[in-house]
């Protein structure tokens, strides 16, 4: 696989039907903040969070699939209304084909955020493959397109930008937002 | 709208009577922390605060205005002495617009920062719209001002410097701090 | 004030008889975190803190001073076993001139670091007025000295190793760590 | 000592038979959060996380040895299914000597990261002495190769990789998350 190039990049990204994050260094920096008790916590980008609820009212699905298991992850996807989140995941592979027969969706019309190598199990069969500026050199080889923003800093936005950019979606999603 | 002149720029911020905040992205870097109990914690920056404090002992008063319900940002507003802290706000014209017409202050006075879509709302009403360096792209276009420090790391600041100075105040601000 | 020439910078820092370092903003980047319950966090960084260490145990004292009340300065001052530590300072240059004069230190021996405007009290009275990279720029322009790191990231260390290299101990520090 | 030229640096790397990492300022980015009860929390980093058990699963034991007494670092390192776990060590060159003569693996067959002045009781002994690019000036100094990431954000992951790619493994890595 290499870097789209930007035609068939927006192409892609007009197709797709369904956006599926990654979580630990995608929709966050990487960073495991480990406490005094062994309690962990990670950061969440307010921005990322917007874009990902800009896509679900567009009528785009997103789904977030993460191998750890992780009450902050559930608890950021609560706050953000999200339905498709899927932690604890071993096989990322079959949990998202599993996703996208019950969506009749295909693989083909799917964005897939990830960062590092557990994510490169989907990266050959979705239609659009990301990976965040500070992605893993080794998943940036295998990726359609890499953002300019790192992950939990912006990357994920720039996916959901992108996507509605690429659906000529821009224009109702600011209607919505600056005043009349 | 486009970015101002300099010299606009300087009599816009001459003009300002009340400074008016968003808080994740702008006072804060935009990060949320979610820990294993799902509660959430934010990061302000110190030297933002201190911006606040000193614009409110020279007589233009501060009002923070967030979508989020957040403790975080009651215990940092009382911290700093703020007074006018609207959290869990839906429609951020409103509650702006209601701010200014308690306080009698026109909103051509009043100077904003904000990062993401929602505070395009009130960006074309408020005199001087400003928005962090890592403010989002589609928010840039409608500002009148980007600052070089980025959200929860100096964006904040830096617009009460600008006010400070503009209105003729460095002076008297450092002569609280230099010895005599 | 002005910064320093390289070898003025040298002289003053080989007189050094006391290191004084303020909190936030200086050992730290500035932030701080408010979680759910309103309670207040603060990171140091490790390498400042060797830094500190190797002053005391080279016979230079350190102190720090700041104005908030804080816990967690108080924690990581325990963990550095400095004895010298002012929490809650409404007036930084009544609280170091009361040192100095306990400790027999004239101001002149003093180096100092700051961030904002509350340090510029006491940077015309002592002998090294040191800011991080990213100090306030109102500060910067009052510094003998501006750190390359940034504070909470090495600016401290910067700092401790300018004094340690000036007096000519740097080879003594590293025998005690390099094998025999 | 001084850096390695790359034909050097493969050959010490591919004869690493044991991957030692210092934790803070290596394994985290060296910031030590206090909360206001005192309580101390850090940060790690997944890609680095995913390295070092990438380095177990090919047969190269990993190792963490931390002078701090730290519960983060017990609890990481459960995560992280690692068994030699050395934390509030006061002499890191006899621990790392009693590990080696334990595993029967030389001190030349060592890889070793560390950022800085006590990690400089073994680099002189080892055969691969790794600092991350924010690793002390005076460690950097007396170190082999020098990372392109940061503590805590990809140096031990780039660490790791060097150390797969050395051995020829690269291949085999990528083939177990690549889908056949």
């Amino acid at each position: 696989m290499a870097l789209l190039s930007p035609a068939d990049l927006n192409a892609q990204a007009a197709a797709v039907r369904l956006a599926v994050f990654d979580v630990d260094g995608s929709l966050t920096d990487g960073r495991l903040w480990f406490d005094a008790d062994g309690q962990e916590s990670k950061a969440f980008y307010v921005q990322d969070g917007l874009g990902l609820r800009m896509l679900e009212d567009q009528g785009i699905p997103v789904a977030l699939i993460t191998a750890r298991e992780s009450a902050a992850v559930r608890a950021r996807a609560r706050d953000l209304r999200l339905t498709h989140v899927f932690t604890g995941v071993a096989d990322k592979r079959q949990c998202l084909e599993a996703l996208c027969a019950q969506l009749e969706i295909p693989m083909a019309a799917v964005a897939y955020l990830g960062d590092d190598l557990p994510d490169l199990a989907v990266f050959p069969l979705v239609g659009l493959a990301a990976t965040p500026a500070d992605g893993h050199p080794w998943v940036r080889e295998h990726a359609h397109w890499v953002s300019a923003r790192q992950g939990g800093a912006g990357a994920a936005r720039e996916l959901c930008d992108l996507i509605l950019a690429a659906r000529g979606l821009k224009g109702a999603v600011l209607a919505r937002y600056l005043p009349r």
